[in-house]
């Protein structure tokens, strides 16, 4: 039988993508549509791409229908849905939550995050952060099956995240720090107009921001770290490039006498021998290789001569690196192939 | 009076952004326009932006007079002029060669380079790299009024060089190895169609090449370690974004104790307090910043949390990053301003 | 049973559209991929999105095995399959054709075409012309059904003949030529490297190019003169505009007295109103609204001060532009939904 | 002597055009920089790619000095400086204004043009309006040498008048209407972030908007029923396709008895004959020839088959279709080369 879910946040990329997955998946059926603004107009008004797929109204969040709902996606911003939550909760409702209000088991690293991203720093339901599970499907799917709440990583913290944990788990990062340069396209900013996304300012133009103060890092650091043999730093240049999908992560460290690219291939293709997403590549992968997929592609390549390692990690940012992670875990959840 | 200079390899790129400058600079005159293919033709119907410009045959290398010139550029892929130089040297007409033929003074150097770049690795004028001046107008200006020949600065060096040298010079760099993290738009390939500027395969990707082994390493290294108090290694991953034009360079290395944010721009605006196109920026520029002009523009930031520096280095690729360079090159050794 | 289908051609843009739609179909088996070149090579080694999907060698024409085969699709240049076909419809396998081949059921029409193209005029299967049904499922979907050859449409044509055909046939152009506007994306010029897909000169960029002259000016002319109330000639003018995938069709006439906006629509919904496929919309539609999808979206816009009718209509030039409407023209070969 | 002039509206891509060519400009010196926003905020931390070239504070309307002043370009919006124009005009300072306020010489063409536009129709400065002179250098050189506020055509407005002009004034355009098909680059927009130029809804996407409705029409049809010798009505659809800068006009009509492409290319050649900045070519021109430049490039097309000409006119939008045209206006008011 199939579950019903409700989205929260339908009108964004987050929903879009949501909605497109969903539509074609066998075990889910879209009860509800909610959204702050346009409500009232059909979600396929707001993206004329959806029209002859879907027709539903976007309804407000007073409309919201609790009976026979198994699932929540919340694909709102940060402290939207913070105490709206519970009323899912209560209710036995799972919710996959994609801000990075429920990433975390406390407060106190909720705070850090915060106060990175400049927005407040108090959480509204700390009662739920240690029923919330980080939806990194890779590390944590046991803990996924029984979870409330499932905080569904950041698109720039699942790349590297995937890309440093067969390193440091089996213990061969030399490096106190490790250096992750990232590249992203636009529509990781979300669908709000400003400077990142004005087409004439983009186009033709890569620049760097948050240098080192991106929120992303406490999550990187906190799963990195929980997992590592050692303890590490990890120092985040997050750069925006001229494409709307994307993202692509180079990661820089140092490794011990006698590694070598096979070894170094070798201890990657063994850690996710498992896992139907993750792929590792002989080649370097294009972020286009993964447009509209939910793979994640690393290749981690080997410089003999300086003896440093260079993991390069792609993804699409709006899939692996939102809604195609959140079904993943979803799947899991319920059981689902 | 005019200086008279003949361009060679004028159907390319590089030969399309000198003839854009030198139209507009009031002390060249352009005497001959020479090319391997389309000869016979007006270069005004290879580059119809030119027409109205300027009107002028192409020829071939037989049709050179070498009568009155005072400077030839070589804008021509490595190796296409090496022998032919000579032609000029000999009738004491400067040399600004493009290409990486006459950036080394030695010819072990150049079989390094050339075997990077898998081409011949035999100089076929070893007797005139001695009389050879690396064009990095910032460390060797005297050398150039008086060189005999100026090898341009490859595009991706020179943006790495600039943003380096003040710290290796200054002694604040304590590793052993620099890495650095290249992002190029398309243009840095040339003129000839293949996968890389293949608009269906370049928009909505980028992706790394040649890691740690791209061909500008050995120039970067050479200046690098000329010029630092201690031996480094640069570990360099070149990334190609989906644009045309601008080259930013992300340069990480740790630092002694001690730095912080206002020394580390003390350092680098004190080194380049004289040179007018190198510009040390309080923001994050972008590419787009520096578009059509021979700026290079470099934003020094400093991590406290991980005690990281961070140099962000960013050139248009076709200007600084080469014709722009070359014409300021040419300005000094006839002493224009 | 699924059916199954061999894909001719298979390394190139059709190809690869043809691949990733099979791949989600219940009711076709892909048995072989067929190329030029690239052949032992693995499908995903030559199109790395599709690893993880699919892993299958490229075999030359020599190694097809006819047995069981239920339908080949010619993904190819024109004249590469034109005398090959024989082998299938010889054996009784449907043949679907992405070329100009047999798109005409006379070799005289076929040589206007090949002429505009400036390739050879001499068909070399003319005994199979009769046989052969242009694959423009709104109009032909009964003589589709029976057909061995079907000659799938031009992906400017299909969008200029869907704009037109509701028009002529409700006989309200009082004009003698239809003026169309086409714009597209560059994926139309396949998958070689040439001028028009060469990033540096495309992006920034829009141009026209054989105006009038386009070779599927051959078959939209016999498709609207077939079905209208008069003659009409086309007068179309391609253009190509910075994007990958999509083409939208702007398209100009006269209307009688009488005619009104809410007119207008309704002869268009009115026709459309059986196909799944063809939308008639109130709002402009954008070329990113059916990218990915089969859609051909038309907006039928009436300008009461100067009485004329303009019709928008936009496709996916890969998808309902080819391998959409080549997959759908196979559905009905084979009664599925 | 330096003519002295201010630019009011310095902050917006009108702005900046200006201000890069009259840093180049030998006869103009710039004396003061005026916006509604960011007052006080030097010009460069707006425009970053001004650094280097120009330092000069942002200043307030209330901040002008009127002593010296030679000349004023308004680069504002719609009815900004409608009624403050009148401060320069009675200190007999010349008026350049980009907007529409003074392309007409009655306030009933006014209001249609502002109904089109869905803004007041009611004109606050009626009485300057007979001293105004459209800014169509071509055809308006003599009186704008006296005029007083000269009104900066439209972007598409121009490239459609510069290429109708010589047919309807030759009397050879058959049809009562004349079909004109645009397409822009984004930057026509203006620099407020909204929908048409959001990076993830314009990349990869062309639509058509305001069809038979744009507000140039009115200007359009006003110079060309002036000089041609018959009336004609304009249908003109506007398409926004994905780049920044550029507009290429397609134009249709029929001819009489006896046209050719040579004739046809002879007229637009005569037409133009003094003019430097308009090229009548035998090649189709793409947008990306005249960016940055001032050119508008025409290429007249005959087509035999179905007796129709086509008119293909290239300019930057924001040079020829802006500044440059504004600059070039400036020229001839002052008597400059």
């Amino acid at each position: 039988m199939k579950k019903n879910v409700i989205i929260i946040g339908a009108t964004g990329f987050g929903g879009l993508g949501l909605i497109e997955i969903l539509l074609r998946h066998p075990n889910f059926k879209i009860k509800q549509l909610i959204a702050r603004k346009d409500t009232g107009k059909d979600i396929n008004d707001i993206f004329p791409s959806l029209k002859g797929f879907i027709s539903m109204p976007v309804q407000d969040m007073s409309e919201i229908i609790y009976e026979d709902i198994d699932l929540v996606f919340f694909s709102t911003p940060d402290r939207a849905g913070m105490s709206i939550i519970r009323e899912f909760t209560s209710r036995d409702i799972k919710v996959i939550d994609y801000s990075g209000d429920f990433r975390f088991n406390s407060s106190d690293d909720y705070s850090i995050y915060a106060q990175n991203k400049s927005i407040d720093t108090v959480h509204l339901a700390p009662e739920l952060l240690k029923n919330s599970v980080y939806g990194l499907i890779e590390k944590n799917r046991e803990q996924i099956k029984n979870a409330k709440i499932i905080g569904n990583p950041g698109c720039f913290a699942i790349s590297m995240i995937l890309g440093i944990l067969p390193a440091v788990e089996n213990g061969i990062v030399t490096d106190d720090k490790i250096i992750c340069d990232g590249k992203s396209g636009v529509s990781g900013a979300g669908k709000n107009p400003g400077e990142a996304n004005f087409y004439p300012q983009r186009h033709e133009n890569v620049n760097t921001y948050r240098e080192g103060r991106h929120q992303h890092l406490v999550e990187v650091e906190n799963v990195i770290n929980k997992h590592s043999v050692k303890k590490h730093q990890i120092f985040f240049i997050p750069q925006v490039v001229p494409m709307t999908r994307g993202i692509l992560s180079t990661i820089y460290f140092s490794c011990p006498e006698g590694m070598n690219q096979k070894k170094l291939t070798g201890i990657y293709k063994k850690y996710y021998e498992n896992e139907k997403f993750v792929m590792i590549t002989d080649h370097s992968p294009g972020t286009c290789e993964v447009k509209g997929s939910n793979f994640c592609k690393i290749r981690p390549a080997w410089d003999e001569r300086t003896r440093t390692a260079v993991i390069i990690s792609v993804i699409d940012n709006l899939m692996k690196g939102q809604s195609g992670n959140a079904v993943q875990t979803a799947n899991i959840i319920f059981g689902f192939e």
